[in-house]
């Protein structure tokens, strides 16, 4: 028996993925979670129909959004993550010694227990003792907390549903609030080929917030349109202030965070 | 009913479209023609069962093969396509003023008059008269030839069956045999998701030629991984001598072209 899955991006484009084996399924109460094994990109991991990482091309993601404000931000000591229940993000950003506690704040448990069985390449940097995890809604988290964040990271679904409170003005605020002064926010931020107005309309909120908002782009072939952005903001300069770029990364690097925010044309001109 | 093409990149991934309507389908002496109209990327080509290009992101490909190079060449009067009979290349070569003539070799005649009919973006740049197609194979033409080309770019098919004669070093040393001392060759070269050996492969080969070759890339949705490699070779050093850069462009733009050379490191480890 053969089995495909495929994701739909839009109405009329998607990747498919031929599959070996279905490792786990199960509905959690805030989404269905499934993990496959597929034949060439490794374990796949699907929330509500969507690809949300694969073993294979996962790395671009997860350095893609962690390495290049530590780049910015010299000394990081507490870090946090909303959503990233994979552990992904959490496991690059323990690859620097500065970093002393880290908060995972991931509304739904079961992502977090599943991808411990099913993914340790991204969910074994959870056991490490620098790591809190609060299992609760991020949003709320973070509007009820008053925490001093060095460096926050959005690592978070599709804004459909639930999610698209993570693109309102009031989830920028509240980040704000949470963070140092000098703190950085990066969002995981869309397709520029499917989700420009997504992107402009964020750029333009939280630059009503912080004055430096920047974006940036990597190559992730198992996201829609294999080209993902990335959104850093914060209320100072964006300079480098750190030489350091932790040893056996396969995407970012010197040449990359030299060159972080190019932009093709139709991208540019929509983020003002 | 609904119509959906399918094109796997390897045993395991692909891209699917949702088709509104097939509006050509031929066979020539060389290949299998499909043009599709579809939901939501304009016009589908399709060679063999491979996406040639959509309308929808047609631009980056043919931005990205033609506009570095005419950055680097301060002055190009005669430049050279070895395929590329949809017109796309042809397009963007003839928004320099400079450009007295280009020459188009593509084998099949069926694919430039398919498009002409039914790719108009593209194809209605065939009909310049600064145009000369010479429907021949590009192989053959380029080794019985002696010209002084000042730009020649090889918008090839992939490296299967015939095409795969475009990797070899016999080819390279046509091409150098047509170019002016200090002329430029830029080759589509593969996704770096799939096809990193042929992209190593290619580089080896044109530094045994070539004192300056450099790989770098660009944002292609529809093509495996979506991302491309481009590889430009030259005998001189890369230096911009141009500043002029056409209008009505949608992603070449001057911080493109400033950063151009960055590499992932997982493919920067391949080009030596």
């Amino acid at each position: 028996m053969k089995l495909y899955f495929t994701e739909f991006h839009d109405e009329g484009t998607g990747i498919v993925f031929k599959i070996k084996k279905e490792l786990f399924s199960a509905k959690s109460p805030y989404q269905e979670i499934k993990i496959f094994d597929t034949y060439t990109f490794g374990r796949l991991l699907v929330l509500d129909g969507l690809v949300m990482l694969t073993e294979r091309d996962e790395f671009v993601y997860h350095e893609m959004l962690v390495h290049p404000a530590f780049y910015f931000k010299g000394k990081a000591e507490k870090v946090g993550v909303i959503g990233g229940g994979d552990g992904g993000t959490i496991r690059e950003i323990l690859k620097y010694p500065d970093v002393k506690e880290t908060y995972l704040v991931e509304i739904d448990r079961m992502v977090v227990d599943a991808s411990k069985k099913y993914l340790p390449f991204t969910a074994s940097s959870l056991d490490d003792r620098r790591v809190k995890i609060f299992f609760e809604d991020g949003i709320r988290f973070l509007k009820e907390r008053g925490e001093d964040f060095d460096l926050l990271f959005v690592d978070s679904s599709d804004p459909v549903g639930p999610a698209k409170a993570l693109y309102s003005m009031e989830f920028y605020k509240s980040i704000k609030k949470n963070l140092k002064e000098d703190g950085i926010v990066v969002f995981q931020s869309e397709s520029p080929w499917y989700h420009l107005d997504i992107i402009r309309e964020q750029i333009e909120g939280l630059s009503k917030l912080f004055s430096s908002v920047k974006l940036y782009l990597a190559s992730i072939p198992t996201y829609p349109g294999g080209f993902w952005s990335f959104t850093i903001a914060t209320s100072r300069e964006l300079v480098g202030e750190r030489d350091y770029i932790p040893e056996g990364l396969r995407y970012y690097n010197k040449s990359i965070r030299e060159t972080l925010f190019w932009l093709p044309e139709f991208v540019k001109n929509v983020t003002g």
